[in-house]
């Protein structure tokens, strides 16, 4: 990188994602938010859309075409959209932080179940590391193609990663995931219409969803998912159902999950007596980077439920997009990431 | 009428008005549901879009050309479509209830102002009886054609016409109403998209509401209006800022909304010590046809608050149409009409 | 019974199972509600407490000891009460119908692991039939005491009970279950305080919740069961994970479904194709008496995930209870029931 | 203050104004937290109270009792306790910001009015700073003692000040102020119990509002005040009503409310053609020191409503008081009070 902050670009900086990684950056102390676009709403402020920028920054919305050259380019946009244009971007800028899924899946057979769709250049997919920094900092060191894991994966990875690794995981995991509406992205539909959605408790996905593949390609357990809609904006949680390979002691959990995640700046092991906060809740970690890790085991120690917590948009994409970046760079790695969260909300 | 129950369309049937005269109908004791249209939804059972009707009705979708003639018919369709397609559902059933703003408006000044295009015939207007019962009951028995009023004026017209009647008021009124977001309707756009829409505290009308019009017709008075969609999905509110015409008493208020109100059977006047329930609020009015009315008077008595609230889809739409079909009929006027709400909720 | 209408008391009606059932039996064409009690706020009207019985009562609230001899009488008392005072309403009333925990397990040892209380007299559980009545309807005709199922139990049992009693569950069943905040009574304490239970996603008991007793009474197979406290105020859904014993198709389901469920008045199969629907949500359930039940098998067959949707407080509570009381006193099973709920809510 | 970090104690931590100034003092340049009490908390690390501390502090709870000398003491008590200990505290640090009512009202008239309870010592009170950095920012520099306004009346206060201050307010302002729950601080009760309080639009203050004695203070209008509870944890948003005082335009305002804040660093004027962002809304400043201020005047310019939407723990409680003390201590007015807030949230 040149001397100076590092001139960044968002390149789908009209939707929740891409919003999310503005904010954050516009916060960076090595970073100059360089250009950010939307087709649709083209010269347009970025307030205009994303109200909480207000004061912010005067850019103005630019199309694609119009992206120049820069330091770093973020991807915001619908699967698919990055491996069709990814020698462009690669041509603007050195570095590229994709937050789609094109990149994720190195294992074939599982991106061909669970993405069917065009397969990325086997080329590119093979530059890009998985930004997750938890499990692969040290691929992540210079790197210069990221593809940050999708939200209800990665909360679900940081849980289970440790216990899988360590051979503790018996047969298929059951990952419980809920999901906020932000998920869902910016463009209406009936799902989304507020009547129809306000208060949902909707189970629209029992089976088979996409994030599985992610999952078991970097625990390397069977994963049975089931996808419910809850009330919030913000926020997902993943209540991972396990049977330990064998007896096993709250003990040893917790010297397990200490080991993995000790110097982790943004994994929170969780640890509360009082029902009030003894597991891990989304709402308090809206806008932050956290993922607040904490389990519970039977009496019989043949049930444990590890539950974790994310921010969707951040550490489940723009946060972590922005933490493999610093790790990338060799920056602090909690650039920019400072906020964090608020109580009561 | 013919002897038996009477058969009863709805037009419309696919929104949240009309899927709300259905559900009525459903369980109305003198009616028998006929049909239910709806373009889109064409052959699609009427539980696929109101879950709330499974095994309530067989019936499913029709076109409205398909609708056969009835003894009544419900018109729940957008502004301007009752005044082009009036002579064809007249020529179907000798009793039209239309929710719709079409017929609600006889000053021509009113309505070309707030409802600036295409008028109703004149002939057909002349028809139409406004469908308030507390206000004009007589009217109403053995009426053809009723416009029922719209949701944020019915409530505020049944706040304001005692005290307006009783010359009580002077200067114009302030109508402060909050409104869920079931009010917008069943079309989804980016207002109504979940993640802007929740918590929402929008006050997106602050000036000149097309309810006005309604309002002052009946109330005789000026009205300023300011509308903000809060978070719930039913719902209204309206707080009505009054400065008394002369100095009163709380005492005397009283006895002019007992007076106006003593016999009405939904319209219940509140008058609670604790703060928890002082004051009308919607949220147990969900579902009722029920018009909750309260009010509170500043020391001085020159600041006179008169709160009233309803479930906009009922007595501010479906549950008022069937009171004043139940008028029109010569039935129960509360036939079909007993739910009366949840606590808590 | 008498001629006329039967006249019944409920005890705890101050709370939140109490006054629904109040709000019930107000509705019911063949009960005359004679007293409600509540020490708390003996001599208010009970719309202080209830606003929306506001016009529906005159009542107020008398004590415990101030109860008559009557028809039936409805305990809503916090366990452990109803099996203290048993013997003194059994005298005033021929028909006792409890909703605490007190008569619910027959098993001895079942009741002492999850309610290590004093434990009732054995003569009096003995007389107590179980409130379900879709397992066991013969046995409450006639009956004279009536212990209704818990919330989240009956939901799961509902759930669960056709498939454990055709043999095809294998090894522990998991219950996942969400509930509401009206499900943790009316007592304010830091857990249901506002801005701490506001968008919460609590996964306060994770493990040993005392409806895995009547659970595995009811269906007789290994119960784990990890509860949710969601945002709401009502409703409570299950999803509970099933391992099937053998290989088996949806088709063979829904006719298990089916053969168990087909004439049930308040069971509803859910099967929609469209994600809005898919599955049971509790929020369209509101004040109903209705259990919606759907399920997805996954393409292995290997993994069945059963929801039930219910209101807490009616399905899972008083309208459980009436139902159970309109069997036993052989009237109509609906009567009293007949809400269908509202959509959108 | 001496070199090095200010050392800065917060008396009420267990609160939720407490833990705001907490979570602004932990990310603070200039600040070093030295102590936090509660005396209900005593010895329990912060986190088990403000679960969003966790990994921030290892600081635990002490008692007032225990604090030290230090640079500056946060008061975050109840009213009326401030005044009863200032003494001590004075004795303790050299600055001290009040958080609560005991200082705020110079007027006696108003404050036995409004406050009608024990009055503080007449020396203390003069020595208070008036907490309201846009109105008297050179009275906070170099000031020893603050006292911070009132959530409502701040939001109130800036959105009427420049009018009030144009002599462009006509007669009696009406404030319609709408309040989220966290407003009511720690301690459940009735009204705060979830299944009450949510979904509330809950006036359980019409009238006579203490807050309108700060705002008549600051803006030397008489004002008019109903509160509403909504559904929301933090926000506070004040719809003001007003009626010029001679013919004015759109124009003219924006240019008195753009010479009275122009430069200010935590006002921002809203000005958006699209109904979705219209006005501003409290949802988007959760977490941030924002006041956004925006208006509409009707047609027949005899009617403007000014719109005024804040955090009310923070701009309007702890981040206030933390720009005072960076005013007064000559640091950076913005230190650490950049969070920009999230969209959607």
């Amino acid at each position: 990188m040149k001397t100076g902050r590092a001139r960044a670009s968002v390149v789908g900086g009209g939707g929740y994602i891409g919003g999310e990684v503005v904010r954050l950056l516009l916060g960076h102390p090595e970073v100059e938010l360089a250009q950010v676009t939307s087709t649709r709403h083209r010269g347009r402020p970025l307030r205009s859309v994303h109200p909480n920028l207000r004061d912010q920054t005067d850019l103005t919305y630019v199309t694609d075409d119009e992206v120049e050259a820069c330091d770093v380019v973020f991807l915001a946009m619908p699967h698919g959209a990055s491996m069709k244009s990814i020698d462009r971007w690669a041509a603007l800028a050195p570095v590229v932080v994709d937050l789609s899924a094109d990149f994720r899946l190195a294992d074939h057979e599982l991106r061909e179940r669970y993405y069917p769709g065009p397969a990325p250049d086997p080329m590119w997919l093979s530059r890009f590391r998985t930004g997750i920094p938890e499990l692969n900092r040290d691929a992540l060191r210079g790197a210069k193609h990221i593809a940050v894991a999708g939200c209800m994966a990665n909360a679900a990875i940081l849980a289970l990663h440790p216990l899988a690794a360590a051979g503790l995981v018996d047969g298929p995991v059951l990952v419980d995931a809920r999901t906020g509406s932000s998920g869902g992205g910016r463009t209406p539909d009936e799902g989304s219409h507020h009547p129809e959605r306000s208060g949902a408790l909707r189970m629209a996905k029992p089976h088979g969803h996409r994030h599985i593949a992610e999952i078991q390609q970097a625990c390397g357990v069977p994963v049975r998912m089931s996808v419910t809609a809850i009330e919030a904006v913000r926020g997902v949680q993943v209540a991972c159902h396990v049977t330990p390979s064998r007896p096993i002691t709250e003990r040893e959990l917790w010297a397990v999950f200490r080991a993995a995640y000790r110097d982790e700046p943004f994994i929170r092991l969780v640890r509360e007596r009082s029902a009030l906060h003894r597991l891990p809740e989304p709402k308090i970690l809206s806008g932050t980077n956290f993922c607040d890790i904490g389990f519970a085991l039977n009496a019989a120690g043949d049930h444990l439920v590890v539950v974790a917590a994310i921010d969707n948009l951040v550490k489940g994409g723009a946060g972590n997009a922005v933490q493999c970046l610093n790790i990338a760079s060799g920056w602090d790695e909690s650039a920019g990431l400072s906020f964090a969260g608020l109580h009561p909300v």
